[in-house]
């Protein structure tokens, strides 16, 4: 295999082939600042749909899109005491503007509750004000002293944090369930990747917040992802910010509020998950381009109506509303396309060669599959948005195969120990709801309570740790 | 009028008055960090318009977007000594990540010619890798110490910012005007501001250009801002980040670069051209909200018929593909409604009262002429459709007339000074094309030369401050 290909297999060295697949296929390069990534065309084009996606349902629901400023200033950050202790090691800071020291040094946002809510407490005087209800597409910062990973971990990153204001708790928790709606559903239906849905223990819990509810993925490596996270944040900032309303009872209130963000791990958590031994696979739905076109001339014979052929295939599939290309490069062989795109992951390739247009046809290769067949050119286009959507629905189900064969139930620590050890995953195992168990097992074995599931299940044994009684069943994992 | 209201006129006090403007139509307000705004909901969307129409037209030209780091070593910036010299004194300096001081200070991004040239080496090897067309949308930091404006001059402010890499000048060069071309084009048929196009000279030009291409429009106060620009680099910046590439005669060759951006300082434009005594005027192409209906109920008799009219009007309406709201707020009266709109510039607004209900129409008016016309029900969305075609253009001819109003021919210094101080806008006048010419003008007027139009006029006159021949005819103004 040549440069252009993977050199690693994905289940022998997962770590290396999944850097290998990030550069090969050209979705990012390491940036010439340490910890910081390039997001290359590719990677980006992904971002555009995810926001695409996610503008659309949140702006239907009455969410409105702004931008607030990159700079906090560290005494906001120091108006949380939670919040402040959970940022402040990871925060960069601007210390110099132009030429001159500042008085007070700033932080670039690792998050914006503070700035914004500093914000909110200008804007918001009576009920007549509430909700608000808004999101920023932008950059944070978060200064990683671990190994950094491209679109897992680096210091720079792009996301979208929401942020609302209501007059009830109960307001805030239905905001908080209905993102976390709607990020299942970006990341099951567009990205193909099943999540796990639940809370976070007050130990995982987002800092500041009342509660976390969170999604968690899971990786081939066996590790968890946590893929993002609907925060009530309760009143503890707006009470730190002074953020009243007067009710419709003509009392001061302080408002309820909420937070939550995804972030451009999305992306990592695709390649990772769908990627295979020949590079990127990805789902047809977050595929920039979905379909490319290789014509196979052979020997020069009948070469212009090749051409002509891929041309009019390309046009009819464009009319169809699907993305193709067209590799019509003189300068590269059959041979070497097909592995360009191979690495690259377009779901589906269509080859032209003499044959096919002598038999009026076109034969077509899906990525996920590598399966190849013939198709008539009056079926061309309803049988490729046929095969996109089996694509995308055959990357989820196995995805979602693998999720459930790697979560597995244990009634023992030991047994624990032996299934983090031996095969990973998620474990399924019945806990006393105390802290401390929970942190004695993440010491002396690097796992942690990825979530407290929503759908309750029977508690079926001890506490895995402390042997007392058990009031819950949660979901333990090593995490990315 | 109330305090909702504009309590300056545009044309007595107009930088009070574009304050108030931007304050009480929410397009924006100050941060709580120095010199920085935060873009509310209403000057988001208008961002958004302008990504959605600017990135359809770059990726139909095969441009791709993309995401650089916000971090630039100094190192970097020193490698251009144009560069460094034209953006150092303005940079904010990262210099503390965590808790550890860094070995080399990080600026924040004043503009990303060299990280991203510090990549175009890497990515670039032979002519098959030519052209590179990358464009990314980001915020930009420059530590302003002049006075800020909203939207025209702040310390953090978002833009997109085109960087592309070819084989040759001619295809450099033909970039720069394409480029230019899709901004007029932006500029003039969304945001119906008028702009003069043309070359600015070297005193004026990008740090680190061959030459720089820019687009220049009169704010009504007579001074000219600049609302975008492109710029070939020629091989500056290829030659000291050795770009290049093995051309098909098999010898090394340097890369000719250009690159080109506008920001958030259009909607400021926008808002300072089309405003008026009540608020914002908004073009209805780059209006989030087209059409705001508000309903007239009389001493409540008939008030469920004319809600329900009203819900009709507004669905006729988003069927054809306007962007309507219902304003149907119990708690605020008609005129405070009417008021409110009016301020944030809504292009038209019907009121649906009980005389309406009983004609079988509704009472239109137009934002920008105030006037008002009853339409009736049959005909609505097709009147409507019109009538913010009409806004549109008028706005545009409004601000055209008002250009070539305050566009001067002068053939003389003292005339060319009284002009400046009595009426201000463009002045046409002849010139040496000698530096120091340029420079003593702006040193005793406060003019520049905005632009050397690409449209040669012949010459009138000899040189307006040296009195020797002039060679061409250019516009001064002061700017923004």
């Amino acid at each position: 295999m040549s440069e252009l290909g993977i050199t690693v297999k994905k289940a022998e060295q997962f770590s290396d082939w999944y850097t290998q697949v990030i550069l090969k296929s050209e979705l990012a390069d390491y940036a010439p600042v340490k910890g910081c990534i390039v997001f290359r065309a590719d990677s980006y084009a992904i971002w555009e749909k995810i926001q695409d996606f996610f503008n659309k349902k949140i702006k239907e629901t009455g969410h409105k899109n702004v931008y607030f400023p990159i700079f906090i200033p560290e005494s906001f950050l120091r108006k949380e005491a939670e919040h402040f202790e959970g940022f402040v090691p990871e925060c960069a800071w601007v210390t110099i503007g132009g030429s001159s020291e500042l008085e007070e040094r700033l932080a670039l946002r690792p998050t914006s509750e503070t700035v914004m809510y500093s914000m909110f407490k200008k804007w918001i005087r009576g009920w007549r004000d509430l909700p608000i209800k808004l999101n920023q597409w932008c950059n944070i910062i978060r200064w990683e002293t671990k190994a950094t990973k491209p679109f897992l971990r680096t210091r720079e990153f792009l996301w979208q944090e929401g942020h609302t204001a209501h007059a009830t708790k109960d307001e805030a928790d239905k905001e908080v369930m209905a993102i976390l709606n709607i990020y299942k559903d970006l990341i099951e239906s567009q990205l193909a990747i099943p999540v796990l849905v639940g809370m976070k223990t007050e130990n995982e819990k987002f800092a500041g917040a009342l509660y976390t509810t969170t999604l968690e993925a899971l990786m081939p490596d066996g590790k968890a992802l946590q893929l993002g996270t609907s925060h009530n944040l309760g009143q503890n900032f707006s009470k730190v910010f002074e953020i009243t309303f007067i009710g419709e009872d003509e009392e001061e209130h302080y408002v309820w509020q909420t937070s939550w963000g995804v972030s451009t791990r999305l992306i990592g958590a695709a390649v990772m998950v769908h990627g295979d031994d020949r590079g990127l696979v990805l789902p047809p739905r977050i595929a920039a381009c979905q379909v490319v076109i290789v014509p196979i001339p052979y020997k020069n014979v009948g070469r212009e109506i090749i051409l002509d052929k891929a041309r009019e295939v390309l046009e009819k599939l464009q009319d169809r509303g699907i993305s193709a290309t067209f590799d019509d490069r003189e300068e590269y062989t059959p041979g070497w396309k097909f592995n360009h795109w191979e690495v690259k992951g377009v779901p589906v390739r269509i080859e032209i060669g003499p044959r096919d247009v002598k038999k009026g046809q076109v034969t077509t290769v899906r990525r996920d599959t590598l399966e190849k067949v013939a198709v008539k050119d009056e079926k061309l286009a309803d049988t490729i948005i046929e095969m996109l959507e089996e694509i995308q629905s055959n990357l989820f189900s196995r995805a979602k195969e693998a999720l459930s064969k790697n979560t597995t139930e244990v009634e023992t620590y030991s047994g624990f120990k032996e299934v983090l050890s031996k095969k990973g995953g998620f474990i399924k195992a019945c806990w006393c709801s105390e802290s401390t168990c929970e942190e004695k097992i993440k010491e002396e074995t690097g796992a942690t309570i990825r979530l407290i599931p929503f759908r309750k299940e029977k508690v079926f044994s001890d506490c895995i740790y402390c042997g007392k009684d058990a009031d819950q069943v949660v979901l333990f994992a090593k995490a990315y």
